[in-house]
């Protein structure tokens, strides 16, 4: 048996998440199918990030083990053959033995894509979170700076994630509007040793506040000390985010 | 009664195209419905591309007359909350008395979208017409040039049209690739004085055997010459065009 990392883009608006669940449609269970008709074998797999019903990936990673003999580009182009048009294997390589996409897993990056323009985006709605209020970029990239660092990201986490700690360290967060002719799109990038369940949508939900002008820079500082899930934003919805990258050793 | 002029984006998909047809969903349709929600009145519009099933625009223009008492900025805002999130009026603007969004465009542009990385793009497979094999662009570009000027675009038009001639004249024909991070997606861009039924498909699924090197560069003006639909390649998919923008004297 080989080891193998599988990178997956997929777009999650069809899916229950990436998880298998009872009766619902997820990117586990349809990459299994998959890998399943491709190599004759019974796949299981595990994914870094499990990411929500409706959150996209550029670059899940996944690992499992297989016999197959086929080489690594005719795999991965029988799988491009066999997954349905919204997901699409990115890369495929060999990994070394007992390969595990979450336990190796070192650093995760999530981009958020906001959408601030006075027109809505007949095309890019799907993949973005419409405001209709401008919002200031530069005030929300200095206030999120704060969570940069090891902290209780407790404010920001949705209940029933049954995580030991919500301790984390964030290496980096951005929030940078796009250039002309797409000035209208923003991205935030934030990447950590991990994330807590939903905390990426909460810390976008709050972040708006302060974009919007309704609350001042300092008020993100004040949430994460709270450690209060009442004191920050609405979860942002699920249709703009992406798991963009995962790290390893 | 005032004349005006709408810009109009649209997501094609799931639409049966442009014009108006007994039993079947589409934009015209669909547009005046919300515009006789938003001024209580009944509104006849003209298009000036009757885009087909499944085809999009980043700037159609639309014109129609109202009595409407609606400032220009709350017509916009009003028309943007009723359309459904695949529509979306980009402008709004007074226009002359008996303003006609056919009869006075001069010029049309239309962009059409091709994808030629290895991998599908999952985001994108919606607006561009994937091609697994790498296009040669330059090629491509060169060989479009024996369009500019004008020409019996016979050749390029799909039956069915009933138009009067099929003399136009090309004022412009570009293919460029992105740069990068998106060097996987190349613009085909067509202006001219009017388009024939199905053209613009016609001409790209023409240039793709090039791009492909299939077929030599001087392969186009054969196909131009010889005013025989036949002689051209497939008609590309819908999915993959948009109406660019119309202009007007």
């Amino acid at each position: 048996m080989q080891s193998f990392k599988l990178t997956l883009a997929y777009d999650g608006a069809a899916y229950c998440g990436w998880q298998i669940q009872q009766g619902q449609l997820t990117i586990q269970e349809v990459l299994e199918g998959a890998l399943g008709s491709v190599t004759g074998e019974t796949i299981r797999v595990t994914g870094s990030g499990r990411t929500d019903s409706g959150v996209h990936a550029l670059g899940q990673v996944v690992s499992f083990e297989s016999g197959t003999s086929l080489s690594l580009v005719d795999l991965k182009r029988a799988m491009n053959a066999t997954l349905p048009d919204d997901m699409a294997v990115v890369e495929i390589a060999y990994a070394p033995p007992k390969f595990h996409a979450i336990r190796d897993a070192v650093r995760k990056r999530y981009r958020y894509v906001l959408h601030d323009g006075p027109t809505p985006d007949v095309f890019g709605r799907r993949y973005a979170w419409h405001n209709r209020h401008r919002l200031d970029t530069a005030a929300m990239h200095r206030a999120a700076q704060v969570l940069v660092g090891r902290h209780d990201f407790r404010s920001f986490q949705s209940l029933g994630a049954g995580r030991q700690t919500s301790i984390r360290t964030v290496l980096h967060v951005g929030v940078e509007r796009r250039p002309e002719p797409d000035a209208d799109r923003i991205y935030l990038e934030i990447e950590a040793d991990g994330f807590l369940y939903n905390m990426v949508r909460a810390i976008v939900g709050t972040l708006v506040h302060i974009g919007r002008g309704r609350r001042p820079e300092s008020w993100l500082q004040e949430v994460l000390e709270s450690r209060d899930r009442q004191q920050a934003g609405m979860n942002a919805p699920p249709h703009g985010l992406f798991l963009l990258r995962v790290e390893f050793e």
